[in-house]
């Protein structure tokens, strides 16, 4: 059955290799880094988002764009906190598609245009399984997992995980009150994604963030030089 | 790019339409109650079955259908708990499909007989999106809802709360940490789902399970009568 899905998604996805080069052409050349956040729903990708601009802003200017299936709660969040956001709702669709990124950048541009713009945060629809096939020309997919879900996430939603280049463990203030595995967690992403840095943080209280922020500019730079 | 994606699934959702109605005879020929219980990734799907069985297991016999995207770690805590368990894995596919759960009930039907079973939970894989729109044949879907990831959910996965028969609330017990506002949230699945009965529950602590189980019970015993 997995199979026959596949199959049927081919066309989609050879359009959207397309789609994500041009986009990361496009990109580069407004010097522009991008992020592609990953999580489960409510595991803190809007929180993240805020913390890190937070962190970050007087550095690099940031605008979102946020994926959807329905409502508009986080672009206005974004707003409110003076960052510039687009809002795609996907109509039902469980991730975010290089169109979908294309028509968003577009606006954007119209808007502050993109060479005011050094970072753009990409808030896919909360969805582990998804989001894995649909490149969306960023720099940097980051995963992040909250500790109320669990450290079994990673042994059951594998593909997130190997294709993270950043996984973040979010709400880590609140781990006393829920039974997380640190080593059982640590010990499968050493099989799975060993190369991608991980980093404990708590988005709403701090903790870790300046050590996320720290290697996220480095990387930022990286991208620059 | 919805309607394309819409257009594609448009066979496979016939297909399963018609298993799925194979399936609801099949399971009311045996006298089988089938709970398809639907969350994010880490909201308590295997905990709220675990702690229902507990409270139940004197009155129904419970099998359990694990929907993975990989591993079987669920499947093993259920066979554990002496409840007998069947393991999907979709290899990648974010929801189960007729054709799956027809497979898994051959195999219980295999093993202990379908008129040795009386309940039988179907977890589904860890997504408020892609299993809406796949029956599995199922009497009753839940919706369970963890505090950690947000009042805001039902505005964000509007679809999955409309079409949920019940609506679990659970890690109640976690509450005074996370800002979660139970006005709010009450407020959106008024507009939503106002007949589908909620329960506030913490499926390891206890609280909530007995209401929630007696709801379930009179269910059970009126699909039976």
């Amino acid at each position: 059955m997995a199979e026959k899905t596949v199959s049927l998604n081919e066309p989609i996805l050879s359009r959207n290799e397309r789609l994500a080069a041009e986009l990361r052409q496009r990109f580069a050349e407004h010097k522009v880094y991008v992020i592609n956040v990953l999580s489960s729903p409510g595991s803190g990708k809007t929180s993240t988002i805020l913390a890190t601009n937070e962190r970050l802003r007087d550095r690099y200017r940031a605008a979102v764009i946020e994926g959807d299936i329905a409502s508009d709660v986080d672009a206005v969040t974004m707003k409110e906190a003076g960052i510039p956001a687009v809002q795609i709702n996907t109509g039902g669709l469980c991730h975010l598609e290089g169109n979908m990124i294309k028509q968003a950048v577009d606006a954007l541009d119209q808007g502050v245009g993109l060479d005011a713009i050094d970072v753009i945060f990409i808030e896919n629809v909360g969805n582990l399984v998804c989001p894995v096939d649909f490149d969306l020309g960023e720099n940097l997919s980051i995963m992040i997992l909250s500790v109320p879900e669990g450290d079994d996430k990673p042994v059951k939603y594998p593909g997130i995980f190997q294709h993270a280049g950043a996984v973040l463990l979010n709400k880590v203030d609140v781990a006393p009150a829920f039974d997380f595995d640190l080593d059982a967690y640590n010990a499968v992403l050493n099989e799975l994604n060993p190369r991608a840095p991980r980093f404990s943080v708590s988005a709403t209280r701090g903790q870790g963030m300046d050590e996320w922020c720290a290697w996220l500019s480095e990387q930022i730079e990286a991208a620059r030089a």
